[in-house]
């Protein structure tokens, strides 16, 4: 069953990312969500499309989705963020992703991840390891502090936690960078590029994690939320680190420093 | 003259595009300098090629570049950053470029950046507009605070700036990033989608900011250093704003805040 809810969620990804490629280079409307994030008209079809189709192959399954939700009060609920770094795509920076999840009792169990400017489709299946383009990949096992170390910071404006003064810290050793979307950002951990993904996103939080949690934990890597604590996935998350495991309690540290 | 020197720039990009591609899924042999900035054998190679190219073509020319240079006193100085984003490039993320700017008397007179990931070459001739693959392009209209403002500032360990300070105060007002390379952030600023990059790298940063100042100024907006000045651009420079115009002076304002 695995296989066909894999399959289903890659042709989910293959259509999102042709509808992001399409409009690329055209003026998309768009509009501004509270927290000033942009939204286009691109999330909402890729949205719709993985609820539709949801009804139409699993009629029972729920749909948490960035933009738009169907509640079946199922044990399924497919978790999707249609673009994660959509400031990034209208921005025609090539740094943006389609993730989408099918987790069981709050566990995500597939996960899949697609970055259509690059061509770059991620799974995983929970206990079968991760991929990318159907080659294993796996975490690095650099320590916070060796050299090459990267932690990608989001910078977000809410309450969760105090970005700025643990980006002050965590520059003494080691690279920061804010590329712009986390799911990008977690897919470099599970390729053991990057070394930590700190995201303290909060509305829809889940949406951008979910299968970035089941790949880097399938590529060797730990995630749990800015506590430490495992969250659920059909519901709201205290944020994330994604990291390559090794250096996992040396950030959960600095981070818990600067919790609000 | 000029377009002479704009072709030659062009070959040159493209050549280094080349290169880069056809070394991004490799392991490159690298290294890390004292600020623990990633080099690689792809910026040596590059930047060397250059020197050979400039010796043949312009033998009494100088060569200013990030890894090595070639000094003629001469008033003409070509400015080099053969990969601008290495830490990008060598964690697979598509954001790096290729910058060379011709210096004439301390200001640049022609430069090309080329980003090979996403296959778009920018020029400008000083006086001449600005072009992204050929076609005109100029800067945004958004002032500090609009909806869709969006300031890069990439984030250094060094002397020239208090960063992080300023990342506190801008997200209040203004979407945040710091992509990995500060040429791709100068190329959307010139393209109308970010409204401002900081830069506050100090060794080299000539070569980080020479191309990126003559094509973000021929689409109609302004640079200066982190104090507001005019840097001459063939020795070192103190940092450097890169906007639309129209906000430069109140992102002036809150940089000079934090100066160190």
């Amino acid at each position: 069953m695995d296989k066909e809810y894999l399959l289903f969620a890659k042709e989910i990804a293959l259509y999102a990312g042709k509808v992001m490629l399409e409009n690329y280079d055209k003026e998309v409307e768009k509009g501004y969500k509270e927290d000033k994030t942009v939204v286009t008209m691109v999330d909402k079809w890729i949205n719709h499309y993985l609820i539709e189709n949801v009804k139409k192959r699993f009629p029972s399954h729920s749909v948490c989705g960035e933009e738009e939700s169907l509640h079946n009060n199922s044990k399924y609920v497919w978790v999707c963020d249609p673009v994660d770094g959509t400031g990034m795509y209208v921005n025609h920076i090539p740094v943006f992703s389609f993730s989408l999840a099918l987790v069981e009792d709050g566990v995500p169990i597939v996960g899949v991840v697609y970055n259509p400017s690059e061509d770059k489709m991620y799974h995983a299946i929970r206990g079968k390891g991760a991929y990318c383009n159907d080659k294993k990949i796996s975490v690095n096992d650099k320590k916070l502090g060796d050299l090459g170390y990267r932690s990608n910071v989001e910078i977000f404006n809410n309450d969760l936690l105090d970005e700025v003064s643990l980006i002050r810290e965590l520059k003494a050793t080691s690279k920061i960078s804010s590329i712009g979307s986390t799911v990008r950002s977690s897919m470099a951990v599970a390729m053991g590029d990057f070394s930590c993904e700190i995201f303290a996103g909060s509305e829809h939080g889940n949406c951008d994690i979910a299968a970035s949690e089941l790949i880097v934990t399938e590529a060797g890597g730990r995630v749990t939320n800015l506590l430490g604590e495992i969250d659920r996935y059909d519901g709201m998350i205290k944020g994330a680190i994604l990291s390559n495991g090794v250096s996992h309690d040396a950030v959960l540290e600095k981070v818990k420093k600067y919790i609000l």
